[in-house]
């Protein structure tokens, strides 16, 4: 049985964000069954989710008493394992490949330095100075990638993969912004993957368990 | 015939650190031959570079007509063409892309932030303020990396793979300063790892390549 450990509760601004609606999202898509397993927020500095996870981030994945962390490795994994993930054709499975690359290592760290900049520094006299950085950089970063999904229904082979997962995801952690709809491509990209059934019933999960877990007001 | 695309030259700063040095390195490691392609610093704008890189970055690698971009990408595809840079059992395989993936995710963006306030924004007035924050965030994560590797030789799987090429090029990209040096554990790690043959083959290629592509003054 595959289980998905994540953090059982966030504050608001993390609801819809956290990282295991990745894997939520690709294991409804390949239709495999799978089980949720929960670190109380403040527990992951604790020894026993250090040694699954030596950053303290979530999610872990387990499957037959083994263990993975990076979201990355994971939607790779599972791409190995679903027809519904993932093309069978090597040349097809490269350009996913890099294109789920892309969107962890070439979109993420700029749209992550703005979601950093905003929850953390906001207060900073040096915020607004630092924040035009980063947006700048950003910015340049998504129009590249509006050029190339002005093209394309996917992003990566022709069809629905991990990639899409990726990207998608990736493109939601901004959503305190319209920075991403600013860009029509992206924004009717964003919408067109979200419509799908699979990341509905994942994310409608995720926020499920969130509220399940709330603290005790 | 395998090709790394790169451009033809860099200032002082970015010798050796030009991501062109993975590609290089795992086909040293592997003993692939492969040619290099050049293309002008400034022609990354272009249109042809474009079709062949969206966001204007190098490298990209060319193999029987196809082409790649995202170097963790490519160090995943050379990965299945060569047992000397990837474990053949599946866990052992998990395991290491696990840690390219860590690599390239979770470490990279917190030391590239670091060079991107040093490289770009030091006459800036809120430099001081927003370098403090991003270096605060990069030694947290360099502390849990360094407790990983104060028990390991190489990063994942028991022995040298790709995810070493990823995680000790990506430690390079902070060498103007002493940040990972003074964790002993990945100080002792770069070291080890750098001392390869095929490393300094590759790096002593790359800075020929520079050299012999330097504006005529």
């Amino acid at each position: 049985m595959i289980a998905i450990h994540t953090v059982d509760w966030v504050p608001p601004f993390a609801r819809g964000l956290l990282r295991d609606l990745r894997l939520r999202w690709a294991l409804e898509e390949a239709g495999l069954p799978y089980k949720m397993k929960f670190v109380p927020l403040m527990g992951r500095d604790g020894p026993d989710w250090r040694a699954l996870q030596p950053f303290g981030q979530i999610p872990v994945y387990e499957e037959g008493g083994k263990t993975m962390f990076e979201t990355g490795a994971i939607l790779l994994h599972l791409a190995t394992k679903s027809a519904a993930l993932s093309p069978a054709e090597a040349d097809a499975k490269n350009e996913m490949t890099t294109w789920l690359f892309a969107a962890l290592n070439s979109v993420e760290p700029q749209l992550q330095a703005i979601v950093m900049h905003d929850r953390f520094h906001r207060d900073k006299d040096w915020y607004q100075g630092a924040r035009d950085g980063v947006e700048e950089i950003a910015k340049k970063r998504l129009g590249d990638l509006a050029s190339v999904l002005k093209d394309r229904e996917f992003i990566a082979a022709g069809r629905f993969t991990v990639a899409d997962i990726a990207m998608t995801t990736v493109l939601r952690i901004v959503m305190h912004t319209d920075l991403v709809e600013s860009f029509a491509p992206l924004g009717a990209y964003k919408a067109r993957i979200e419509a799908r059934p699979a990341f509905q019933k994942a994310l409608a999960a995720q926020l499920a368990d969130i509220d399940a877990h709330a603290p005790q007001s």
